[in-house]
């Protein structure tokens, strides 16, 4: 039967891919790739270099995947869920044109493929449409790369973690310590000012940027240099975790 | 000066490690281990199994550090803050009598150094007593690999999730998803029954057990097989996701 690879890449830093998606990306022929917006050429350039960097035979091929316009008139999670069922129908049209019975195709996501990535989602409705088995492989996400980099734990002792979206810390505010991710509005802005924070973008890259301190001593500092890398790179991938002061 | 590396090696399967840790593990001199309890064994083994494995050059060796007690006669945070400091006097001695001043020395972590592990509280403290640059290659978290076996996303769409104990759980319920680690005594049987889990033990290795399902669909038969695979062990690592009904 035709086989699935989705393989966490890991957030930003080749480095991070791990020994099992180097198996992974060896025993895969077609790379399914989808991307969307102004991050394409930098992220597909990345996919390319850790093909070109791990893969030790040739012959592997990437096939783009057309990407459906997402509705901007209706509720946000009804706008996700149309979205997924056309991205699912041209998945399924792909896996059948591009893998023979026998074939091994991959999807690569940035970071781990449970975290804010819809690959899963979409692939259980593919699965609807054309038989595969698939398998899962692991990735370091963009929190290992935060705290990596800050060299900090997650956790305090003993103490739970949120992760958690922009919007929902502006909606629901910050109790103990929360990650948050997805986060175009700068919201910990909305934190009280001796909250502790510790931020990065283009983690693991040579864009990487750093800061940490309270949102009253950096926050400011931070959303402008958001806003100056974001405007220079056409992007921004970026993280951060919250601690409400002691 | 003297250079730690805090290296991440990944939740189970000697496959999650990464590119960087590789490149870590073949850099460092001294590997120093501690363990404690009735997994030593086992932890040792793949520790050395994945040095043997990914380190080209031989001349490594390992410390062996000495585990100070924990009292259990003092409140837990306080019995923590005790043993941590006792540690950061043994690691500072260690560091400073076994790596010359050019020396590269490495403590491994299971899973990813942030997530509920002490390397890095303990290390600030022994900065304290000895001079060491350091860094931290981020790992493969059991929540990526309890996920990737289970092949799911890890968050709802848009929403949060929580990273927490076994005890918080009891203390303070379940809202909408959690995952839950350090967990001695099956506190999902606290949730609602209707609460859906995915439960992961020894992950990634020959021994794993995974389950899923509602509470009380398999929350007995979890409990169970927790148990009884604790017994034949000697010890456990296991984790879960928890969500609540729709």
């Amino acid at each position: 039967m035709r086989t699935i690879h989705v393989i966490g890449i890991g957030a930003g830093d080749p480095d991070y891919v791990t020994a099992q998606a180097i198996s992974a990306l060896n025993d895969t022929q077609v790379f399914f790739a989808m991307d969307k917006g102004d991050a394409k050429g930098d992220l597909v350039a990345l996919r390319r270099h850790i093909c070109e960097r791990f893969i030790d035979r040739p012959g592997y091929r990437f096939v783009e995947l057309p990407d459906p316009k997402r509705a901007t008139d209706v509720p946000y999670e009804q706008a996700v869920a149309d979205w997924h069922a056309a991205r699912a129908r041209l998945w399924a049209q792909a896996i059948e044109t591009e893998l023979g019975p026998d074939d091994v195709g991959a999807f690569l996501a940035w970071g781990d493929p449970s975290l804010y990535d819809s690959t899963l989602r979409i692939l259980d409705r593919v699965a609807e449409h054309v038989d595969f088995e698939f398998d899962v492989i692991p990735g370091i996400t963009a929190i290992q790369a935060l705290t990596a980099r800050h060299r900090i734990p997650l956790n305090d002792i003993g103490e739970p973690v949120l992760i958690t979206t922009g919007r929902r810390l502006r909606e629901e505010g910050l109790t103990g310590a929360a990650v948050v991710m997805l986060d175009g509005e700068c919201s910990f802005r909305t934190a009280a000012p001796d909250t502790r924070i510790w931020w990065g973008a283009y983690l693991g890259t040579p864009d990487e940027l750093l800061a940490h301190g309270t949102v009253a001593e950096v926050g400011e500092q931070v959303a402008e240099m958001r806003a100056a890398a974001r405007e220079r790179h056409g992007w921004i991938m970026d993280i951060y975790l919250l601690r409400t002061a002691d």
